[in-house]
């Protein structure tokens, strides 16, 4: 992969990454397309990387089809899928760790202590053995997001984080290649998230502003489905800082949540904002 | 700076780095001349990092006088001296942090706490602002050179690290900086430090190979100086982990150690190995 970025690089060529942990929907093969119309050379990592996952968490579990990614990745147009193993990623006696403070603090970050490092790391890791010029990120995922946009900025990377929008299926639930978790009946049930999203929206464009009475409505419909087991939580926080806002102001809001419903931590998130 | 390295490196010049944080003596000018003649391009990278020093620590005291250290470059043919300022390197809001576990754990990161994630941070801003193929280190701070190797191979930088050894005074002192804040009767005193190594030395060659008898050497002798007025620490380490060794075994070893004379925290090491 490095040499192959080398000559890309030598020859003048543009090159664009899509980061993912593989099993792609529509999600990942927007951001191909779009790294596609954008890139002279576009390469897509596939990476289950165990450092982001808890001790608790779904890291065996998650889905794994590297033919059928490889497939995907070829109709859209991808010139290289690299798909590193762990211990050529992490050999014996790794021992280098990035974190970003604060923006890591709140929302999933206090549910998942070490996520955002794990995934820091291997990001950075990614894009020095990959040099992209673009990286395409989805807004799903909207902390992760915020946290690499600082991470490229803090350590004075020449990247540029283009951020996508979310795909959905046609009944709103965001794609996620954790919703192969769920049964039939709990993937009916999910579509209470995206649905509790543009409730509250609709409520904050008829004038309503404080966090307070959104994240209420939000997490009222939430707990009016049984199939939501546990909710990690339902904010309202500033765009750029992730801080937890009372009022959603001139710059907007994010109303980000998450939950479990059977064995899928699942997340969302929409952007409160008057002029969208 | 970046669109300088851009340049340079587009143009096919191998670029050399030593990041210092200025006051420079001849173990400075030892690595720019080393970097002069293997390198096309020589930057000298001069930055006294708050993040690596302790609140207690000489951040404040620490010896600066940019128009000698502008003088002396531009003698030993340094193309770039590149001096950037605190709120350039961290800008309100910075948050990104990298960190080597393990190898900062013992030696002087037991002693100060945060040091080698303050090194290890600028040390990457600075190789991605500078885009070196080879960076230059002095063999005196010996655990910073272990820990900034083992970040370079872990975060996949395509840089070779070159070790430079230490440059001693005529009586044996190792060059460093913070020599500029010993009286006339603490320097003098500051002998004893490599005495005390080149004692241990000498038994090690005689083939006493104990770790405990050849560190109460040192110990021993460090003692008898009264100007000596704090040890944090006499070890033998395995040149390569850091780990402290109880024999001095075929790997051979590190001797280090780390004192106080006067306002001055001094470090000193020594390698302990049949071939050398």
């Amino acid at each position: 992969m490095k040499s192959l970025s080398k000559k890309f690089r030598e020859g003048g060529e543009v090159i664009g990454l899509v980061p993912t942990m593989g099993y792609f929907h529509e999600g990942h093969l927007s951001l191909m397309r779009k790294a596609r119309g954008e890139c002279e050379r576009v390469v897509v990592s596939l990476f289950v990387n165990p450092l982001q996952f808890g001790p608790q968490e779904d890291y065996h579990l998650y889905p794994r089809d590297e033919d059928r990614d490889a497939k995907l990745a070829e109709k859209e147009g991808v010139d290289i899928l690299f798909i590193p193993s762990v211990s050529e990623m992490y050999p014996e006696g790794y021992a280098t760790f990035v974190e970003v403070k604060r923006l890591t603090e709140g929302l999933c970050g206090r549910f998942r202590p070490g996520h955002f490092q794990g995934v820091t790391t291997v990001v950075l890791k990614l894009f020095n053995i990959v040099k992209p010029h673009k990286v395409y990120f989805g807004m799903k995922d909207y902390q992760q997001l915020k946290v690499i946009e600082r991470m490229t900025r803090d350590l004075d990377l020449d990247i540029e984080i283009i951020p996508c929008p979310t795909i959905r299926e046609a009944d709103g639930l965001a794609m996620s290649s954790r919703n192969s978790y769920l049964s039939t009946e709990e993937r009916k049930a999910a579509t209470v998230i995206y649905r509790s999203l543009l409730e509250a929206k609709e409520t904050y464009r008829k004038g309503e502003t404080k966090a307070k009475v959104l994240k209420e409505i939000v997490g009222g419909i939430l707990r009016g489905e049984p199939l939501v087991r546990r909710i990690d939580y339902v904010e309202i926080v500033h765009p750029e800082t992730l801080e937890p806002l009372e009022e959603v102001g001139e710059e907007g809001a994010i109303l980000a949540v998450a939950l479990y419903i059977g064995k899928a931590r699942l997340i969302d998130n929409i952007l409160l904002r008057e002029e969208v």
